[in-house]
């Protein structure tokens, strides 16, 4: 599975490099800082364990019949659809669950080690619209989508694919092969499947099996899909969720179950309480996972943060949420879990809160040593839509984080006293032995960030950053071409696809 | 000296108050987190190492002869203007600086501590324009400075005065009388005085004295100024920069030693050659301000960038910035002194590059434990121009890093068990307890950042956070009046700066 991507990328566009000359580093980062903490050790100690009470004492409501039987089995109490499970069966989903893993892509050199001290980016995900400078914003359609993941493909930074835009304009019944289709056809990077009922789930697997040539015994051996479990804070878990975590647990595919905590909505107004819902609900998930299949791929998520109190909106990148990041993070170490977390903004528009959010969000995550940080570049209005210019800006960021990763160079030949030596007082270092070896891989090469002068700055447009973007994203999309691998894929699932859809296509889960 | 403006400050604006309601707790922060390392200790040793060799073996112009006749007298070579500083004169030197002390204000509850873990915030300084989305872009008159003394006392979490934009429509002989004036006058906060040579530095110092109605012990007593040094890197100190150390630090006043040294132009293109130049830089004017009066208080400066390969331009907030920053704390930690870094934008307009590029350098003085944070609101085109937008935006980002200096809660309480136990699954926590007790604290209130739906933002007008920023610093503005303690001060110096205009005023040092 060769890769020529990175040399198409290298095209000019408006003067500048798309792709710095040196992404592909950026396919594989580790985090280059030590985790914080907002708690103390026995804060968090106590905030694990109130989680615990929550799930023994108050229990959750589980919807899907065949997840209170595999609780009920594994001896936790049933009343109803409320389950109440004790600390042994958490213990022991505990004890199974893997620390680590690899999620694997079309391309080997894109697999993805899934463990403690990964730094993985995801795209905005889940978003009914899209909105672009140039033709507004509008409902998600699979073109919407497909140009989501074109420009997913086109960064090395982004690393995994995900649901960036709700193709609305496919039938439902419909949409979960041209999504998986979409991701097999026009990139090589891990995929994602929506946990929309057990029809959809087996058909976009058999999907993935059949345009990736694997063998039924290569797909079961390895990771191949992942997917996002949300509870239905507080405390409700519904049918297609439990569906989703049993089925990815017995396929061996990655299920991230992350709790959607908003404090002072749908969970309580503190940051240790909104911790401690989004704790309990995700051990639930994590036990359920297990107990579907112990050993099974599931990552702990979190995604809580705060409502503002003026509009009753949900936030992002507030204050509290960077807290709450860093106190994931520190619940994640305590469980030994690589764990998910996230940016993303809400700001209607790709300006300056929507980068001060994104940057609070994505620094939480880096504080925190979050594995997988999602809705990383490109989630505008809290979710409700993906911002074209916002995610070439974004990436900008992430590109920089990403340098971050890289190792620092304090060698003598780095620290350079010769090169020190051989400029005068007051003079340059332009010409010195040292810069000349280096200029052109010492700094990061700005994606969008525009360093003219403010006369040639004018004279040139006057362009904010998101102006120039629209270029950037367009010139990506104009200058695409999926990879060779991709090639063939095509024409192994276009039959298997028309034979479904033929016969209807399959509805979601209710 | 009763302070009611923080009172006045709750005024509404747009419907939305522009100081949070727990503006106060603001004042005084310390870092949250620990601080971060790029480099090895060992590595960090080697570069101590390296910058004393460049002191000994390299050597620093130093052009004004007072100062070559102070390293002379305690045993350093001279030789015409370059002068060889020993490394026992670097550690007698470091051995005298205080590690910490305190920064005197009008308002004693804006003193500050200036000492390691201290984080205190500066708007963008030395612009010689400034500009906003009404008025445009314009040379810095006193009318401008004066405005962005009111929008800085205005803030809590801007700590002290700097120089924001330049008064050029004020001769230059009168210039000092005119922002020592302004400071005293409009604010109460920690005041800033250029080092322009020693005529206008001891004016300076008699307005604070007789504004403040201090004795002449007082005066010496304490620290009612502070200067800002910049080498001319490399390795050169000019006539009113070393005199500026000289007379800071007889005054008892501090003295921040702040190399800018650009990686790739006026420094080595690696960043651990650029650090080390920085390092002998701070080093050999922390050691002219020790020898000209031992103990005196001076601090630890780094504001080391690279340049744009592409335009040659100095860039700002790139990840290479942020290592330098990480760097610097390091070495700041090794020679236990205080420090000062930055934050800043080379963008030319308040978007998301201004944004990204703050933020990146705000996370890099989060991650250094940096003690000043200088640039830190407004600061664009590189320090071109000081953009009101924009200091109105990153006010909003300075606000949430001063929210994380809070402590957390993790109390029972904050924990509540009982508020969980209280919802039902699916239900909302509106109306808990818990919830009633704390809803209107429990969130920072943003400033600038809008929550509405994309349907509400879009029927108010549309407004980006950059044009939505114009209506606060207007009605920051219109709002303003000086506190009360400041009243009498005009009075007590009227006279003074009258008769010193009268004189013909003083000129600055070539």
């Amino acid at each position: 599975m060769s890769e020529p991507s990175s040399r198409r990328r290298r095209g000019r566009t408006s003067g500048r490099t798309v792709a710095p000359h040196r992404s592909a580093v950026y396919r594989h980062l580790r985090h280059p800082f030590a985790p914080q903490s907002v708690f103390s050790d026995d804060e968090i100690a106590n905030l694990h364990e109130t989680a615990l009470r929550v799930l023994e004492e108050l229990g959750l409501r589980i919807l899907l019949p065949e997840a209170r039987e595999i609780f009920a089995a594994a001896g936790a109490i049933v009343r109803d659809d409320m389950v109440y499970i004790g600390r042994d069966i958490v213990t022991g989903a505990l004890a199974t669950a893997p620390s680590g893993f690899t999620l694997n892509a079309a391309n080997p050199d894109r697999a993805l080690s899934y463990a403690p001290g990964s730094l993985i980016f995801k795209a905005g995900a889940g978003c009914p619209n899209a909105s672009d400078l140039e033709r507004g914003r509008r409902p998600g359609t699979l073109e919407a989508f497909e140009e989501t993941l074109k420009l997913c493909q086109s960064f090395d930074v982004i690393h995994s694919f995900g649901p960036c835009v709700e193709p609305q304009d496919v039938p439902i019944q419909f949409r979960h092969y041209a999504m998986t289709r979409a991701q097999l056809t026009l990139g090589d990077k891990p995929m994602f499947v929506y946990a929309r009922g057990r029809g959809q789930v087996e058909e976009a697997f058999e999907l993935i099996r059949i345009g990736l040539n694997l063998s039924d015994d290569d797909f079961a051996d390895g990771i191949w899909a992942s997917t996002n479990i949300n509870t239905n804070s507080p405390r409700l878990i519904d049918r297609p969720m439990a569906q989703g975590i049993i089925d990815f647990a017995r396929a061996g595919q990655m299920a991230v179950v992350t709790p959607f905590c908003l404090a002072g909505a749908m969970a309580p107004v503190t940051v240790a309480g909104a911790l401690t819902l989004q704790h309990a609900e995700a051990l639930a998930g994590i036990s359920l996972s297990q107990l579907a299949r112990p050993g099974a791929p599931v990552s702990y998520g979190g995604f809580s943060s705060n409502v503002d109190m003026k509009s009753g909106s949900p936030a992002f990148g507030t204050p509290e949420m960077t807290r709450m990041q860093i106190g994931s993070g520190q619940l994640a170490r305590l469980i030994g879990l690589p764990w998910r977390s996230a940016a993303g903004s809400a700001s209607n528009a790709p300006d300056m809160q929507a980068a001060n959010e994104n940057d609070m969000g994505l620094w939480g995550c880096m504080m925190s040593n979050a594995t997988l940080v999602v809705h990383a570049a490109g989630w505008l209005e809290g979710g409700l839509s993906f911002g074209y210019e916002k995610f070439i800006n974004d990436v900008e960021m992430l590109q920089s984080l990403a340098e971050l990763c890289q190792p620092a160079d304090a060698t003598a030949d780095a620290i350079g006293f010769d090169a020190l030596a051989e400029v005068a007082p007051g003079g340059h270092f332009f010409a010195t032995a040292q810069t000349m070896d280096r200029y052109e891989t010492a700094f990061y090469t700005p994606l969008v960030a525009n360093l003219d002068n403010h006369g040639s700055w004018t004279e040139s447009g006057a362009k904010t950053s998101s102006e120039r973007a629209t270029a950037i994203w367009k010139d990506v999309l104009t200058q695409f071409s999926p990879p060779v691998s991709a090639a063939p894929v095509q024409e192994r699932i276009a039959r298997l696809i028309s034979d479904h859809e033929k016969r209807g296509g399959t509805l979601p889960l209710d």
